[in-house]
């Protein structure tokens, strides 16, 4: 951590500072230039608040340069994580995985149909929602653990795996039969308790970015989830919150590249939940993977104008067909297949 | 809801939309323009997703006209709420009250001292973290029930109500002895199960603004709370997520009158979380109050540069007796007291 | 424009309302609902103040449901704009054009250098700048009009157009014999005296959009310069100010399908501006044409890293060779040649 | 100019990085920590683009220490800088200065009185506006210099100072007679020419924050004036764009008290931009001042509601007479008089 004192500070000021750096347990280096002192901290300095020194007085700025996170570093696994499922799909290596299915799980004929289309058209992954608590109180809530259950049969009969959200605790266990990898959404992706007990998990967790989270943020609550020891994290870009209102979110496919710079975790991108409108999603989604994704997360639905939910943001199966067949070219032109 | 077609729709196009507007359970009026139809959805409308006919063909734009909370709204209790307190304390009339403590419960000296300065001072409730699930793994986590009871003690020493952060329903009842005004925090503003057991509670709610909620979305969320019954929620404004990075949030002094405007339930503004930083704390504490806040919610603590944590911004026992000298008089000026 | 009163309005409140809108020369339907009225405002609206309005009493919302710019808007010409030059090249059409060069123009050697290469890997434009205001008040500030005469000679001697910022009025006429697209930066995007007399203007106009600018507000930009007669513009994306600063700017990617569903104008995405680093441009142009972009903008220079300005963002050439093969199989999965 | 190194980086690549920054005119100081090595570059680093360095391989994080501007900066003038006009007139000593008038000028009445009721509550200068390129091409676009000589005329009859919007370099020359404060407007903050000529002209300048521009850029842009030499400059805050859109703006009130730390020059804050809707004002006026604002800044007009633009946020001249009383109780509470 680097303290950089005012041009004007006094002697008494600076050591006050260096008094409190130390105490707080770290090792301070001084370097007085001709205008300017400057201090920097070394030891265990990632469980400082910048805050608490940058108030003393006479202090200009504190900065922190350590990366606040270790295990979700790039440099903690330089060649990249791969997470590898049962059935020996991986997310993380060249093949772009596509992870499709309706926002909520309906009926059986709606899961096991779009299971079939989603396998056909090179797919890996059912999704489907069980839990659905909406902004509004009198929304369809979703059709729970039944619903899983059927996305279970319906990912088995077409060689599918599973992805859902997860929302609390209580629903990890009775989960965990019929899911492959659990998805952490938005709302809860600062939900540290939810995140330290996915960490005990032995499956793979799908986090998404919160819509005002940063980078950083998103990277430092998927060290919750490896500081207990399941490095299977892989991480979703699905929209921020920005002034623009044509679209519900931005979309920050800029995350990708960066994601990939700054870490060795897989990212995927959410095009559905990114733009929040059927038009925008193909669009999207081919940008994401020009961006380097290493999957796609899309809402696709045998009937999407009738969906229970998100119906403005599915896809029709049909445009999903077309869209893996523009996937399949941009994946090429990156070096990858799909 | 009102659909606006593009000015070259066709009657195909407008008649497509009509019945998707009508199978939806909706009346529809159609208004003819010279260059423009507008189609007029009443009746059920609070459910529609407006993005689902936004994508129909030839619509140019659909446009929400009724609020979607209505409980929550000005009009439902045009003369405002007031929320009273066991203790005969109220919160939304014209005395401003002052919640004030440290972040984190530490000790029994701490708590009590600054119950016995937060009384003096004119304050009238008593704030204290005891579950701190921090963004780094590593920092301290709150005394937890213990801390509370401490807290109870030290408030009904000097004739103080309570307010804690409560993060989880199963904390619900184990809290409820300790505390008089349960605080939903920012992360957990759109956690609606949460809200949703908070409505069956017979205590006010605190309802905190997300760092990237709408107005709107805050009053949709306390609408989940009232939809049970709980007709007691306070609002409070703390800062939202902006570009800017010289303050930890920008704290969104105009949603005080927004809210005022829109809504009948009392808000409360938040310096320390609106701004991360002891030297701005006072002068927008006082910015809230000149605005019209109703309440505001600081953190002092006897010792603040050794708390444990968000020591950057809670402020000094004698500061904030400067301060609320400071708003007595400002409270004046706005037809209150303090 | 559509007025919705309040569910408690007066009918004195909703006569006051219906009066000041017809003293504003439109005229007015009334629908009278069960808990609600709303007013529709048909006529000359788009002069109107939404605003002026809303703060009326007894009004809840107010609504302009006609889009404020007219001759961008995509019903204007359906087909979509093809921008055609002096050698017969298009920015609109199947063709993704690109138009690359250094940010500043510097040596005789730097600008035909890179239009040898530009041309080589398949370019159509020269681009570099010859006036550059910089943040700083001491930093590099341009080669002006000589640098701009050296870019024309290096670009006829290979069959490149030409392309630069114009920042003032009285720089239109001096520039108008080197440059075949004017380009107005981002900070100018609302400059509307500049727009205005680039209406005027012959020749072609690219307009960046501001970096807090909606997309809507892009739109009636361009509508000044088309407003003048001038209807060959093009848009540009070039990232947005948010929260994150992980990149310099989001480069707002969505904004590509948005401005081809909202308006018949090209739309170029400048992926150096957007990201504000060398190793984010390629990932972004690819993300760019991959969702639909008409043209690419890129800063490239033989001796990037000691380019006088933009250093940091601007591509080696032998870069720019790899890019342009990955833009190639990008387009033609988008139905595209480059 | 900081520059943290990968944990991993190789000898060949700190060698590099060290050149590089030699290179640039620089001396470096090297600290070898255990886990990590870092660079601190001192000398005339203020010109460096920090990207520049950052992109350079093994590069984990460069931060520049100082700050960017030195004339704005607190350190320059620790005292603070009190702007003294003709008729000895102060803005940023204790009392707090009012500036008040239309948003246009419009007739000979309209200005005088608002001159009289401006001065009659209290008021020290009289705004209005004489050009106003708008952004629709076809509404009112100002009176122009006739309307600077009728607030010119009405100012001096009543005793008051005058300020106006400068929006080109054209303009200065003409408008000097009729202005004692010249006003640049939000979207000319990064207009560098303007600002560099302004530092010629010797009358104050009042320099308004830019809807997207950050607190350190708005220092920045005040320092390209003070760098010709003329120090009196004013800043005014009028809101940042957010996502928040129950308010044109999100009037940043904690810019008021980051400003006063960070630099010496005086703050104005201007509610009307700041909110853009007339029932909002007067909050944010009280608020600004309770916050520490040197001056306020408010668009007032005898017949509001039909003022020729701006009428939304317009006051009528007897709620800025009430408002005159609220703030000069607040004023009180913050030690200075109005």
């Amino acid at each position: 951590m680097i303290v950089a004192m005012q041009e004007k500070a006094t002697e008494e000021q600076i050591d006050a500072v260096i008094d409190a750096l130390v105490e707080s347990g770290v090792n301070v280096h001084r370097t007085t230039g001709a205008s300017q002192t400057i201090l920097a901290a070394v030891g265990p300095t990632a469980s400082l608040d910048p805050r608490k020194f940058e108030i003393l007085s006479g202090v200009l700025y504190v900065h922190r340069i350590s990366s606040p996170y270790k295990l979700a570093g790039r440099a903690w696994r330089p060649e990249g994580t791969v997470v590898e499922f049962a059935n020996g799909v991986k997310v993380g290596n060249s093949r772009v995985a596509v992870m499709a299915g309706p926002c909520s799980i309906e009926t059986r004929e709606q899961i096991f149909e779009t299971a079939a289309r989603v396998k056909a058209a090179g797919g890996t992954f059912l999704r489907g929602g069980a839990f659905k608590p909406r902004s509004s109180p009198y929304a369809f809530q979703g059709m729970g653990i039944p619903g899983l259950k059927l996305m279970r049969e319906a990912a088995e009969a077409h060689g599918l795996l599973t992805v859902s959200e997860v929302m609390e605790i209580s629903q990890i266990e009775t989960m965990m039969p019929y899911i492959d990898l659990f998805q952490v959404g938005a709302r809860n992706m600062q939900n540290f308790n939810l995140l330290r007990e996915l960490g005990q998990v032995r499956k793979p967790v799908l986090l998404k970015r919160g819509i005002a989270a940063t980078i950083e943020e998103l990277l430092l609550s998927s060290e919750y989830i490896m500081a207990g020891g399941n490095y299977n994290v892989i991480l979703c870009e699905r929209g921020i919150r920005t002034y623009e209102t044509a679209t519900r979110n931005t979309m920050d496919i800029s995350a990708i590249p960066v994601v990939k710079k700054l870490s060795h975790l897989p990212i995927v991108g959410d095009p559905s939940h990114g733009t929040g409108r059927r038009d925008m999603v193909a669009p999207m989604a081919r940008a994401a993977v020009a961006a380097g994704a290493d999957a796609i997360l899309v809402e696709v639905h045998p009937n999407a104008d009738k969906a229970a939910s998100d119906a403005a943001q599915t896809l029709f199966l049909d445009q999903f067909d077309q869209l893996m067949n523009e996937l399949r070219v941009i994946a090429s032109a990156v070096g990858r297949e799909l």
